[in-house]
């Protein structure tokens, strides 16, 4: 039953941060096998997965707020990457970040948007290569 | 034309805010009136009456923002109210604050269901009463 | 195997802030039930219950935590009295939020103390009325 | 030679902070002492009393920081009245809420007016009573 | 109408952060056009263009916010720049630092520090370039 | 006596963050000397000195509360380094990070055990410079 969590919430990071999320879990698994479990089980295998709000609401909830908090930008980047997968244009985004200026301050917005040009020049890099 | 940010922004706030945002300016007018006219102009004239996302959507965003802040628990009740005007429901504004807990953690979540339950009650006297 | 993570976790709750997060419970199934299993699950169920810490030194990491944070004071009160429950004294409680006022600053560890003064008022009237 | 720095320090606080800061002192006295004694001899006997900086000017920046924080309601309504103690206007203190809206969001200015709004409101009540 | 607030905005921008605030509208002006609107009009066309507080203070405000806040070290490290454009010493920057040690903590003030040490080394880089 | 709380302050220093210390106070020493004796003096000579915790307990406090806040990697990186002097092993560490995933959500707690992993290599790093 647990490993069917683990897998529920595996399916759902893959779907919604891929290669970004495959990226963190390596990462943890060599440092704390443990809390890799833990990240797949509770947010993907447990809260992503229920059906109360689509996939592209949770992206926007969850870049507006890691946008307003200011201090985590790695994750941030990981999740404008995951809003972009599951929907999100370019043009939400920005205006997402626009608007945690309202709540959070221009400071918090405009490393959001620093943080949204990279990931997108990133998303270019890599279509470009892959056209190739 | 800044009396038509003002205008628009008045009647953007209006519509997402209604009675709340009403105190909020009744209140502001009294202390500081120019900062009454910057809250009309700048979030609502200026970034919330924006064609990039639809007022529902603005709202989940700053719902989730407020709740991963923690400390602005006055205006999350505001918001909360505004996302149930905007057309959210109870379920999917619980949904962001169940959310909310990993990003920000378990505190910063059950702090923002509290808000979330007293402004449903709230809806609900009101309705009762309305009813009369 | 779900159940008895939860089975695990109610234990462990129990044992930490007996009354004050049964009340957090009781609150939580009231609004949003699923949030209360998950409350109990992961907290209490998952990491709580591990071996790697004794639950002393968990109360401990959670009050300079909560302290440090300082917008979560419901739950810095809940972890105070745990704390308590746990093997603290009034002293070492004491101690930490004074130590907070390195990392977090004043203002934090003041509001600090002053739950913490609260929770100790709380539990020495709960003595005298057992005594009687 | 501490003794000194205690002494220095209650003069510099008794003139920033006056009867707030005494209340304070009697709750820590009550609490933890020892926190009493530090907090006179390193916020106020080591920081305010130094010459780099007016006390108007440290008045400022620390209700600049503690709006910006956004949790400090009660140490923020002390240094208001500190403030308006060596020589901040009404109208300087509200100019700093309303720029702490660019750096911190509007909902941490709008926290600090209406704590501004009270400290004011108590200060008439006082002068009212003080001219009968 | 809006054009003179954009105008105002501009050369008040330019007065306090010079080149650096340059550099962030070019930088916003690539892939959101409308934010560095909203970033000259709001903050420098709307708050800073007032006459309630002299450029100065207002940067000491800034500072000291920004450090509280310490996640926001770009936008510390272009205000540090201006408040030394406006008039604030060396030694007095080093003074608020050092003073957000009490309220937002030791490793707020010491990376606040850090960000002025690297801001007053780029300032005597260019003031020994200019010499030349 | 202001010189013994320096001493005193020194020794707890040296024995808590040792080489990493030594840095940081070099570093104040050439920008700010005077907050160099305050660092010594206030968290050292003045808090961690104190009987009332043992400084294992202290450094678990210090890196939950650093972990937490989020924005303070540098400081927290000293005092994962510090809680390994005094006796936490990696495991206590790992499992302090994991647990504030909890209190301060997954973004903390996975920069926090990113950081932990650095002290931790460079820690192996000069055990095998040593071994030669």
């Amino acid at each position: 039953m647990e490993t069917s969590i683990y897998a529920r919430g595996l399916e759902t990071m893959n779907q919604v941060v891929g290669e970004a999320g495959a990226r963190t879990r390596d990462h943890l698994r060599a440092i704390l096998p443990d809390f890799e479990r833990m990240l797949v089980e509770f947010p993907f295998g447990t809260v992503y997965s229920r059906p109360g709000l689509d996939l592209k609401t949770r992206e926007i909830a969850t870049v507006a707020a890691l946008t307003a908090l200011g201090y985590a930008i790695p994750q941030l980047k990981v999740h404008i990457y995951g809003a972009r997968r599951v929907g999100c244009t370019e043009e939400e985004i920005k205006e997402i970040m626009m608007q945690m200026a309202i709540y959070a301050g221009f400071p918090a917005a405009l490393n959001g948007l620093a943080a949204a040009a990279d990931v997108f020049a990133e998303e270019k890099r890599e279509e470009a290569q892959a056209t190739w």
